[in-house]
């Protein structure tokens, strides 16, 4: 297999809330091929056993290497918490990001009094993925986390600025803040799509590090520095492929992506 | 294969949900011997395609039919509407009994007014199968649905009778409220859990219909129809089979069956 820089960016998420780093990637690196692929017959993998998550992780892997990409992204928090090693051996030597350790890079350059809470779903939570990855960046660093499992299907629901959701919102935040956290982290990355509501509760002081953003600009350093950036000016679509297609995938896509949605393969797992 | 009254009785679910049918069963035949297979690896269903859930429906039964069972019982709303004939063809002959068929007779029967209200996932009331199964006994009968997709996860993360779920419950039910329904059927196994809440919700004046003890009703009519009730007074716990264990499993099978979990076995699916 031969890389180029014209060779795709290859991104896999659970289901379709990696298309968040799609935005952040079309956002820096406009001119990348992206091909992505969202494993929306098994989603959610957040409640799901390590074991199960390992497997699909494999699975997904081996589906965009057919792509030959250049840079594999694990866009899902979960499998970037339990299962980025078998990605990487399933990627046989081409560089890997997590968005979880783009995001605890970012968090721990971020923050000034290194109180950094992290929220996401019950199974990032969990695994203690984030506190142990700032804490081999900064050991002074106290991580605080909370689990919000409603957050997804609140996000996917358009519950974005319901009293309900807020109401849901304050619950998993509030402890967090007792804590006197100065920078919190986006664990999962459905989360941005409730930032506005999250940044409200979280206040002016609370720096909020979004794992989508800080994954892009990881990839941007990583293909700059391996000369692997695509130097031609085409603007392409994203390819994106799913196993699924379920009846909210066009309402979804919008709420992600913000705008008409690029070509969908359907493929089987 | 060879039935008798002693073998089991089969039911399977996308996941978990289908523990209240479970209950229902073990209340009204508790000498029945129960095989229950959730497909917690692929869990949820309702907001799939219909391709992949004829697909996983066909998988369930196929792993049920190795117990021999003398009936099954499709716990799941979402494949009773979309797959109840995939399910009969893999059965090759043996009973199958669907929730979304008896909640709808039992509510027919039920109702003064003729006004029923169902509520479900967005899947199972989209595919518009509870109003045709009910017009099918009754044409009068006018059926007012609401999908209410955030009741899964409240009702699995505990959210019984918080003011949010409250909140959001109100917004999905008042418009079937002001219909001026007599009769409300819980079109989704998770439902029950919240049951309390929806019952203050809708007022004294609305019946509601619980799919699963529906369910538990016709099973007993249609075993002893055939001759197949279980004889010997033997309780004995159900067997589960799950295709996956994840984290939260134990909580949740307590919320659903309110004792101790019975033996649990793990298979591929």
């Amino acid at each position: 297999m031969t890389l180029s820089a014209s060779s795709p960016v290859g991104i896999f998420d659970s289901g379709i809330g990696g298309l968040t780093v799609v935005k952040a990637i079309q956002a820096l690196l406009p001119s990348e091929r992206i091909i992505y692929f969202g494993d929306t017959a098994r989603v959610p993998y957040g409640s799901k056993s390590q074991v199960t998550i390992r497997k699909y992780a494999q699975d997904d892997t081996g589906i965009l290497m057919k792509y030959q990409p250049k840079l594999i992204i694990v866009a899902c928090n979960t499998v970037s918490a339990l299962a980025l090693d078998v990605v990487k051996r399933a990627g046989h030597g081409i560089p890997v990001l997590g968005v979880l350790e783009a995001g605890a890079e970012l968090a721990v350059e971020n923050s000034r009094n290194n109180q950094v809470g992290v929220i996401g779903t019950r199974a990032t939570v969990l695994s203690n993925a984030y506190p142990l990855a700032m804490n081999a960046l900064n050991p002074e660093v106290e991580v605080f986390s909370a689990a919000c499992p409603l957050f997804v299907p609140l996000a996917e629901e358009g519950f974005i600025d319901h009293p309900a959701a807020e109401m849901i919102a304050r619950e998993y935040l509030l402890p967090l803040l007792d804590h006197g956290i100065d920078t919190l982290v986006l664990g999962c990355t459905h989360y941005p799509i409730l930032r506005k509501m999250i940044a409200e509760i979280a206040g002016q002081e609370v720096r909020i590090i979004d794992s989508a953003e800080a994954v892009a600009l990881k990839s941007k350093e990583m293909l700059a520095g391996n000369g692997m950036l695509n130097g031609s000016q085409c603007h392409v679509f994203p390819h994106l492929l799913v196993s699924d297609l379920p009846q909210k995938f066009k309402s979804l896509c919008e709420l992600f992506l913000g705008k008409d949605i690029p070509d969908v393969e359907l493929i089987e797992v």
